[in-house]
């Protein structure tokens, strides 16, 4: 029987997960495949924690403990951030280790370089728990759709963020109260930031576009749209009209431009994106051979993620090619300018309650070649007329002008919501 | 760059799509892994249609041609069913290619010994394509959730049924209407026993149950039923409960015992395979570490499967493993026996429209300990009135002796409609 001789460093929710699932499933795992995986060293800064949670490997606080050990054939990186993970991983691709991680953020703002280093040392570096949990998308990416042209990706790549756009549509509640609900349960940070503000799904979809497309794409170049300025009356208005309120990172070539995104998305309701609730991920890759394929599962926790590493393990000692992870295209990444986007429009406006004032704003619209598809106007509101309403696709600068014109007159209050509404696929088939 | 050479079996709709799967997409394919896949030679009886739509490849209606030819490493077998299909991957495995295949036929009735020969031969087999279409179930199965258990898997898995079944429901039409219909259009054949009665879904159903649990499954000990007995009142009082009715191949261990089935299958209406539309498929794993695993997409057709053949050809080029495609257990296959399955059942039962009918059934079911969770009784229906139960947890067995019981009385015509229904999983999350 092969061995693989493990080393884990970096012992917290997912690293513990890593431990439970070598020790609940190791010896299924040999009569399956005829391997056995041998956690050898753990490495954390937190000792004591080990001690009181690991039996069998040898503990160590010094991570070089880890990549400097001749025995050990793959390292596993669960520290995240840039440094010192950064470190660790060059250190053990450079001792001829393999390597398995999970760090989104290293691999989306400093992949190039991980991957360039892998390549010259003829090593794998597998990333599975980088995106989605427990969900085999990267592998589905890399290998089960190698033969096809990626037209688009799209996904629901945060749970915290789902998690609250499905309480807010299944209580009516609050943006602000949602979020306490997640914090109280457990699916939202103390400073919950990061996920709310886009920047997790960020890095996601940015690892998620490299692969689809063969070309490097710049973190810093990939708009960030949060789930804050969310108006429970949005995800009312939505529904009245057959959509779904989700948190998307999207990424699209068009016209040879990478156009990598993350915002809040108005999806039909029979789109296989919808019906993804609560904490649950999913990633739908539109292909030219098989039409759009979805992964749905859990995006995230300890054994889910657990499950994206011991499996890339397993698959790393039985791939061969020590060669790239996948291939940048040689020329440089062009970017479509966000004004050249092409999309329907959901924007709500607040007015004040009198004549005339639908007619001057769908007049701005005509004038910048917007035509609306529907309208809803309510009663008074807070003394001001929520005015909802729905465009055919446009231009994103014509659009943007066009709300700069609104946001002048005088009746109108606050900030306007624009939402993008993606309605091309329903339910698998393209419109 | 590493070649490929291929020859391939069999110039049907898939075969086709295999010849412009490689023209499409062979640059972007070189460009992304650094492999060319160059197809070699095709081989079909029909050698008018070789010439008429292949540029390029030998043309051969000799499949010794092809699993004789030195150069080639990769035959890529299309014929289907067991001869000489059978023959043709046990020659290429004997002369040292590896085998990628659609055949479930073949696969699920006679695996065994192709498995044998693969790992005696130390060649490998890609079968991705045997189930699901373009959906990367198998490399998911194998790889992606390498580090778990499986407890069950559940699949739509016949796109021909699912369109019927979704036509059915979206347009309140007849079995025999929808049947028409998805002729027309070319999502039935002419003779769709085949697809109607279960059969299709049964051989796939059965190489993911032999996969999940690294058990040999006896083909015919998988228990079919079909579409056909279906009524558009089925759908529509399920509709009314919150249920939408699909046809199911579903695998799982109970107390050892493998309990692997196709069968109409009640689905709350949130569930991730309920909103699986039309002709496509999905499958859903249920994982001990990454919880309920969903994959979604078109489940057929020369497009999709030809994504599926040549995803398999390049992840074989990148394996090393010429070891055992997967490993069974020495031990011998336990089947859960049919009664002792339990499941919640919906029935259908004619009754004629008298007082005391509904007590007299209730009390049948009583008498079995089969408690009821609804009823649902209409007006008089051609002078028959459907009474529609819904039952809590029973044993098959004590549900097969009321249904005897049941048909005796005199009040009851025709025949009952049982259809099992799965709840345990709503929306990713298990009650």
């Amino acid at each position: 029987m092969k061995k693989i001789n493990i080393g884990l460093i970096g012992f917290g929710t997912v690293g513990n997960g890593v431990y439970r699932t070598i020790r609940d499933n190791g010896s299924l795992i040999s009569d399956r495949y005829n391997i056995q995986i041998n956690l050898k060293k753990i490495c954390d800064i937190n000792t004591a924690i080990l001690k009181e949670n690991c039996e069998g490997p040898e503990l160590t606080d010094k991570w070089k403990d880890v990549v400097e050990d001749p025995e050990i054939d793959t390292v596993i990186e669960l520290i995240g951030g840039l440094e010192p993970a950064k470190s660790i991983i060059l250190s053990a691709l450079r001792n001829g280790k393999n390597v398995v991680t999970a760090n989104k953020k290293l691999l989306a703002e400093e992949g190039g370089e991980i991957f360039k280093a892998a390549d010259e040392n003829g090593r794998r570096i597998g990333f599975e728990a980088s995106v989605g949990g427990g969900i085999p998308c990267i592998l589905a990416l890399r290998y089960g759709l190698a033969a096809n042209r990626i037209k688009s990706v799209m996904g629901i790549l945060n749970g915290t963020t789902n998690y609250i756009l499905s309480m807010m549509e299944d209580s009516g509640i609050s943006f602000s109260r949602a979020l306490k609900e997640a914090q109280e349960k457990g699916f939202a940070e103390a400073d919950p930031t990061f996920d709310i503000e886009g920047y997790d799904a960020g890095h996601k979809i940015s690892i998620l576009a490299m692969l689809a497309f063969s070309k490097r794409i710049d973190f810093k170049s990939i708009p960030m749209e949060g789930i804050s300025k969310i108006n429970k009356i949005d995800i009312k208005y939505a529904r009245e009209m057959g959509y779904v309120i989700k948190l998307l990172g999207i990424a699209k070539i068009i016209n040879d431009c990478a156009d990598v995104r993350v915002h809040l998305t108005m999806l039909p309701d029979k789109h296989p994106l919808s019906s993804v609730r609560l904490e649950n991920n999913a990633v739908m890759f539109d292909c030219d051979k098989t039409g759009p394929i979805t992964l749905y599962g859990k995006g995230a926790g300890g054994d889910p993620t657990s499950s994206a590493i011991v499996s890339d393990v397993l698959h790393i000692s039985e791939t061969t090619a020590p060669g790239p992870v996948f291939r940048f295209s040689e020329n440089e990444t062009k970017y479509l300018l966000p004004g050249e986007r092409i999309s329907r429009y959901y924007l709500r406006i607040h007015t004040e309650d009198r004549p005339g004032i639908l007619s001057r704003i769908s007049g701005v619209l005509g004038n910048f070649e917007i035509s609306i598809s529907s309208v809803i106007q309510e009663e008074v509101h807070d003394g001001h007329v929520p005015l909802i309403i729905l465009t055919h696709e446009a231009q994103e600068e014509a659009m943007f002008s066009a709300l700069k014109e609104i946001k002048k007159f005088q009746f109108v209050h606050g900030d306007v919501m624009l939402i993008r509404v993606e309605d091309n696929f329903i339910s698998g088939e393209q419109k």
